[in-house]
């Protein structure tokens, strides 16, 4: 069960101008099974991507990488799911670039012009035949109103797609922006998540596109985990097509260039967050915040730490305010300098520890309170300096043991 | 269900000269329950210990490396189970002083003479009153024999105590030793585990001691994990009376003190391995072995990552080859300059992934067959040097949660 998490609804999904997705069934791992998902982009469309740190990356993203380097105009992407391409060698290699090749083929581009992902199982070879037979039935498919089925057609385990979308007024323009991701495990981002799409018709200088691609990424998928996984696979795209009429972004510090970003950044942590939701065997949402660092770079540290940690994670699935495994987390994050006397903890509005020690007004009950509910904020005080940094995690429950355990029987 | 462990039989574990224990029922947080432990030394005895780098170090521990840095000659330890006096602020330090004060007085020793350990829940306080006045029975039962007993006092969630035992000829003179440990969640020892207490009647320069205590850890309790999470606890205690008889131990290089450094490596393994064994819902014990490193720290990078990894330690429990996850692993353990097509993996002697993608020749049913083992051996070949480690643990099952959703209840 997904955590306050809700299905999108197609008709709250606007259309971007210059976007169109077919989705069909190709069979790669199980029948009946949308698991096949193009978008066709108009000429004239900017694309920018970042990707996994994973150094066993996924042949796909390794070749979207390659695409995107050489400069050619991205005209369409090719998503498949059941299998993830990684771990496959040089014969994964050719099964993506020959997917690229075939695609290319039937919309009279370059093969470079295609972004190819995929998603799913690792170390067994990709049924390309079956993906390049169903090509035609995806790209016959392909209507600017399918970002629900797109949602869909790139769903693992996940327990419901994810689509969110927005508009912003830009002078006299309207700009549409529209997301879709996946998760639901392996999910501990590293420049990106497993898959995330997000597009605006917005006119945007195609030079600050890579820029304000990681910047999102930054601030969204790179802050939220679920296992600490992180994925061979994980990519984000950001696209651009250029058609909606408002004055051209020159930079994200003028009012509409701010105004822009800040649209895109909340439908990209919508995004990142209901990843998190529907995290495997999730019951709880969690947001980790913490402050007082010396640098952001040690908050993160922490705040890592702590959704990691399997002992803090079944103790919020259990609704067991066992909270000084929060403090072990603490301590163990790295920071060698840290002063435990230093640390406060509070649970939601609760002041549970206080300069390392428990608070002496912390009362149990107030812990039991808020760990009960399905959201829950931890707020830890470093008293080191200003920095601050929050990361936004789940439970770890049965369910995640069980889905784990069955994931390809 | 412990993973190949035995209960220790008492008959088996030798006496150390020197060396008296008595356990008795404090009522620490259960009735009925033995959770207090003192260690008697005769005067003349040599003890170094290594303890955690947790920064939120219990008050024990900190007491613990004060008394041991006043050069005062250790006489006595005392630990009790139920509370880990840990997240506890001055109050605590205040408890595990008198708690060696009270101790000191009964015995006619200073309190820095005395170290203390505790284990069990954080953040909570310790009932030092019921503590020191169990201590009068804890003394009166000291007795050299009682090795077992004192394995079984400082348990928490173990499943079976924990001692091994053996003899080392040194010259004519007939060399014992013996150690306990405890586990079994919150594991991840950084310089020590949990608790481990290892004695010898060796002679040997008490010079030499604080390093093969530290060598002795870094090669068995520093290897093995649960769950990633490094306690605020964790105590590992050489001890070593000097009253066997044999010529001293002036250096490990010569026959006589290779031949004991090895013999205390053995055990502390033993001990080491058996909280693995009986880790805290462990169905499977893997010896995860990473060869080709250029340093032994990128070694353990890779080793740790594997073995940290919720999804290869979930695919271990339901004997599924799934083993894509531990090629993920591997590549993002954080090893920059990874190349993948530089990898190999094998599962005991199954050779599964080659140059980093599927071998060919790899059948899924040979995969299974190891998988369905209790002890299996994961092989990466990084093919980049020459350095290898070791580490060791367990797969992540159903009642890991379920131990740790209901521990404090």
């Amino acid at each position: 069960m997904p955590v306050n998490l809700l299905a999108p609804v197609a008709s709250d999904l606007h259309p971007i101008a210059g976007v169109r997705i077919g989705v069909t069934e190709a069979g790669v791992r199980k029948v009946d099974r949308k698991d096949l998902t193009v978008f066709l982009l108009d000429a004239g469309s900017s694309v920018a991507g970042v990707f996994t740190q994973n150094r066993f990356c996924a042949a796909p993203v390794q070749v979207s990488r390659e695409h995107l380097q050489s400069g050619q105009p991205i005209r369409a992407m090719v998503i498949n799911t059941g299998n993830a391409n990684a771990g496959t060698g040089a014969q994964g290699l050719a099964h993506a670039r020959s997917t690229c090749a075939a695609l290319a083929a039937q919309l009279g581009l370059a093969p470079e012009q295609i972004l190819p992902f995929s998603t799913g199982v690792i170390m067994e070879p990709l049924p390309v035949e079956r993906i390049e037979a169903a090509l035609p039935a995806a790209i016959a498919n392909a209507q600017p109103a399918h970002w629900g089925r797109a949602a869909e057609g790139i769903m693992t385990t996940d327990t419901l797609p994810k689509a969110f979308s927005t508009q912003v007024q830009l002078g006299t323009a309207t700009v549409s922006i529209t997301g879709i991701s996946k998760g639901a495990g392996m999910i501990r981002p590293n420049m990106a998540t497993m898959l995330g799409f997000l597009a605006t018709d917005a006119c945007i200088d195609p030079a600050l596109l890579q820029g304000l691609v990681r910047e999102l990424a930054d601030s969204s998928f790179n802050r939220v985990t679920i296992d600490g996984d992180t994925s061979t696979n994980d990519s984000f795209v950001l696209v651009a097509t250029h058609q909606a009429g408002n004055t051209p972004i020159t930079s994200f510090d003028s009012a509409e260039g701010s105004a822009l970003k800040a649209a895109l950044l909340g439908v990209a942590q919508k995004l990142a967050q209901a990843i998190v939701r529907d995290g495997e065997g999730a019951t709880k949402f969690i947001t980790v915040r913490v402050e007082g660092g010396k640098t952001g770079e040690e908050c993160r540290k922490v705040a890592y730490a702590i959704a990691h940690s399997p002992l803090v994670k079944t103790a919020f699935y259990a609704s067991d305010p066992n909270l000084g495994r929060i403090l072990a987390a603490v301590g163990y994050a790295g920071i060698d300098d840290l002063d435990q006397t230093g640390i406060d903890l509070y649970l939601d509005d609760v002041h549970v520890a206080i300069q390392g020690g428990r608070n002496p007004a912390y009362r149990e009950e107030d812990g039991q309170r808020v760990m009960k509910q399905s959201e829950i904020t931890v707020r830890v005080l470093l008293g080191r300096g200003e920095a601050a940094d929050t990361v936004w995690t789940c439970d770890f429950s049965h369910d995640y043991v069980t889905i784990n355990a069955d994931y390809r029987s």
